[in-house]
């Protein structure tokens, strides 16, 4: 069987780091392809690798570097962002989703971009956000996580005229378990011009956050 | 086939009014229910009538009243409800809410008790709601109706101790369509202490918050 | 990252502890909740906990008391109920659903509630529960927890005048696995008045009767 | 196109009267295929018809009967049932599942079983059954059907020692539309030995009954 | 937290050992229960317990016995069968579903009924149900257990005139992965008088067969 | 906005005619199409097409020929079949899947490919497809049309050695309407190398017998 | 019931034009806004309107522009689009997208921003979009529409950089029927920084359009 | 209880190795079916078997060889391809869809027929599977893997004219875990004449490939 084909022109074509999914990877999947990155002399991504997956690829490739919180590893130094305040907020409506917010935050890293983090603002009570949002008036793109029901992005998207990326997370319990409740409020929103992406799909949305960056 | 068998009894063992499910009943089985009710002296309520259903009803029954909105009929006298503020406030996401609105209100004229409604105090223009924050706190239990998302009664959770009863409601489309987004964003709330009836079940909502002022 | 935004001001606004839903979060995370509630002087309440997690917690903070049943940690002392009957009945199909109805009467103690419970009167065994009727007269709110087909609320609520509040249980198989046919056949009851919380929801459950003993 | 073909042996096969299942058939098809059995002497029974697809058969072929509670043609004459108690009971929750019951009773009249028809026994009024046990006693099969919630298959499977077949009933609306909450609650059911068929099934339960029956 | 009600009237009632469900009770409970059954000289009979649970139960109660492919346990003498061939063939599409089988064949044999087994006769190769008709035809009552897309109930009702309960199993992948598939295909079956069970439900199948077989 | 842009290169590409799907399309975009088809010199082909569309489309343009069973319009003429045995045969469970099997048809007759129609060999009664098979020998690939549980590629697929398209139809009620259920049954099929289109998609299964055929 | 509270200060606080949601509104409802939004000076869009509404409202209100392809009024004069080439490009995978397409298009142009339309783009005849990349070039933001299987905004994310908002259409049958598989497969998406709005939601793809804009 | 029925006639009837899923069947099962086999003087091939339960078969039977990637076991010697191009291609969107490869690959050698592999074709990097084209031409059959949402069988199909297979994949999260999302994805696809197979079935696809080759 012949072996994973990179697509290393993604950078020239899409201006994005080539980022692998580790999920359905064995560690020496991983390892070959991070070697590869690295011949070629490009940063890489690696996301949703298991704490065993991560610990077995540093053993080989001792200069990875783990990020335990995102559960993502890199290998390659990280561009440091422009001075100036983070052009992208990220908010979460409960500490719960820390890891989504995490997967995001490390994924705009990887391209040179800054990340201002609201935990902890959900809708139930209500004041935590208001009271946040002068903070939000510099941010260019906004990423609003939410599990259970995911009112977080369509209360938000009332308040503040911006680009608002709602990322449903799988927290929640019987009928909310797995994120598609929150991912179909997001979707029903009366708010308008909120846009989803698919559940815990931290780097997605940071790659969407990009895009939209670009036209400034 | 033998007929309909009413019960009766349901005022004496639940202190309620028998309301007749008109939806699947034809104006045949809507006329015998009704005139059997008037037999027995007691008022009659009729939910989920079409008006075309409803003409027919009143066409031969002439005592009859249609209630558009609600899309409900009655015989039989209201009774007035005691002085004082409206112990029940119904609020609703969008006019698109309003038969839902006009069938809870109605169940709990039959009953005696007045509503105060507030219509299009939805969340993606959250101040709407938040300016009518005081006038809800006499009401001694809230309805919110909601389609789409359905998130006026998790918001409203959050700002309020009353006991609130969500209605998800069936506008909306694509995946909100029937209202079963607005249904599971309801029951998974972040929010503590919200409880849910079916889609448009007004008629529902009302009755559960006749058996919660009981407890008055 | 920044910490977990505790909604001290809950009690103030909703008459309600604080509760954390223990889940998703790392026993790390719980220390430090339950050491900010403690300087608070707030009566803390973490739900959801598998044993391995409580055992982490009890470790590092053993004024911490953990509820097998119920899957909870507290840290305070409970306030004690009020003398008298007790306001709130929570009646179970089988006994399998004994964690859910340990978490809503663990939730009810935190509020100073007492709670009379009635286990496996299900609706299989129909005289279990009819032999129980005049026991449930002096409740002021009723929570009915089911799993499998969920009908013994709706039966409940042909029967009593009270509120009642279903709660769906997660016990089942094939079909009712995970609770969902108990949800459904809940919302679709024929019995007027009834709502419901999310399945296993045994503490909205307890913070709706809460809502709903305020009235009194 | 070729015709089509008809499975005549089926009544020496299975002891069943070859049924025809109207509903996506055309007057002209039904038309052809009822001239056919009458060519072959038999019985003929066409299900789920339309009143304006019933008036077209009836214009061409007069001596067809239509049952409109039924929804149903038959050609030819139906067997007297042999004297005695009806040894099959239909229940049925509300007077909105009629014209699933007289399916039910025009399959078994087709092979001369006599029924015993209970209806409006919905569980929301158990005084309502609880009352007609003794009547049930006789029965050798009882088919109950129910929509909503469909709890009465189960609280009767809890009463009665005979073989229950479930009909669930496709009237409902929000969550149990189209009759599938009934179908799940009565497949999730917490009663031993009850047995379901497809929502709506009259036909498919009368023929169940029959199987049953030829146990004695 | 009061202790499980047993049903201990169900005998008398329906004519059925009372069966307690293991799944999501600890072996401690499973211990209490059939200690009580053993007391009131009543046959035990718990199902769906896990080997390790059953290890635990059996080191407390050394006369329980344990049916490793059933995953049952049994306190008591199981009744002989009378002499006779068996009045209930249970058939199966696969090995696979072995363990349903089981579980059928145990229930029966708490009641004294014996059971004719036909394993592996799945449609996929139909020469091998064909062939084993002849051997059907003394069984008063056929269960035919299938998963994938359950096609062997409705092939056996088109070829055989007694009743057949089908018992969809939670054998398959993808699509037909948890049962789910094979029970709508059962119930959506093309063959007349075909009635179902849920998934995997071989208890529920034998309760069925032993209601119907008082028929005669 | 600008006009619909036909893919004209598709015969050239994969040698099929290319076909428009007309359910979506007014009478209007219908014409226009069909006009540019004719300018082409290419055959044209329209699914989908209502009775009503059909009637204004062809009182603009009288050369169309409107195929009522299919619910087609084609333009232009037909190629003549080759001479010999139909190299596909058709086979359906009812007559009830008529217009799926003529869609099927037509759509190979525009490709100059026979057809045998086998209709009414459901698997309720197996001799009528038994009966059949010597004359499935010489077909080259099987099209098999089944709604309700859909089993009759299942069966085929386990009797005969040649490649098998199964066309899940939306006949069907309750939990099989739409065609869902044979959908599902045929993917999870325990027969080996049974392939599947959408539901009621006798176009796409044509289009795949096509790709078949070119292998000889 | 008190009459619908317009959001007045939406263009303020989101810079957007109060949009009315049509569907579910009285002609009488939509009058009143309309006028409403005249005496306050302010632009009115309402979507969603059918043809008969439309007429409804254009008799009473003759100064209102109905817009059929879009099903969408307008009351007041659209903002000239400024000079240079349009900002948004709008690529649609059929000709049954249409209505999408021009409430998208229609949304912008009330805002002053102008389009460039793509039509019959769609991924089975890949050289169509292929041959029209360098047109997209100058877009400043990208919405894809696509029903069926909706690959579209797929194979266009994974080929330009721009920010490309995926709408899901519902024209499709089958599995694809309402479009929640387009949907599902936009939010599946193997391509990085998708983002993806609810079924049909033209305006909405619009409104995100528009904060993304913003931002040059 | 009887042992499992192989159905040895298979190779006769359809041309195919009797393959034995292995998922629900014990070590101990599949070396009683392996030991049949050879006794039968028959290739065996097991699918779907664990590495754990690979090791325990192999312990027993040491002349079984295991193959790891496609989770396989065999017994006996596989027959060689005859020369020339390999007739099947198998593409696969991600090397995450290895097992699913592995598994059609190693069904096809067991009946003598070569493939032509190629990975990493996803539709998101376009060029990779554009710049394989030429090397399709020489393939009688394609099968194309791919999980998320699936585009990649849409893609080839409408650039190729051979019979397509596709195969979803259930790599994925959120919205797409379990492969479903690409399945419904391929099911509607808008490019004519592809096929699908269930969720991960390789081997059904390599047996729905072995049909086609036989037309040559």
């Amino acid at each position: 069987m012949i072996d994973a084909r990179l697509d290393l022109k993604r950078r020239e074509r899409l201006g994005m780091v080539e980022a692998v999914w580790g999920e359905h990877k064995t560690a020496e999947q991983i390892i070959t392809i991070l070697e590869r990155f690295s011949a070629a002399d490009e940063l890489g991504l690696v996301t949703r690798v298991s704490p065993e997956k991560a610990d077995a690829v540093l053993a080989a490739l001792p200069a990875v570097k783990a990020h335990a919180h995102a559960r993502c590893l890199t290998l390659g130094e990280l561009p440091a962002p422009p001075p100036g305040p983070p052009p992208v907020a990220v908010l979460s409506g409960g500490s719960s989703d820390r890891s989504v917010v995490a997967e995001a935050t490390l994924a705009l890293s990887c391209h040179g971009i800054a990340v201002d983090p609201l935990m902890d603002v959900g809708v139930a009570g209500l004041h935590r956000l208001l009271d946040q949002l002068p903070r939000l008036e510099s941010a260019v793109v906004l990423i609003a996580c939410a599990g259970m029901e995911g009112a977080l992005p369509t209360v938000l998207a009332g308040l503040v005229p911006q680009p608002i990326i709602g990322v449903p997370v799988s927290v929640g319990y019987g009928i909310s378990q797995g994120g598609r409740t929150a991912l179909e409020g997001m979707l029903a929103s009366c708010a308008p011009g909120l846009t989803v992406v698919n559940i815990d799909n931290g780097y997605g949305a940071a790659m969407a956050a990009l895009r939209m960056l670009r036209n400034r």
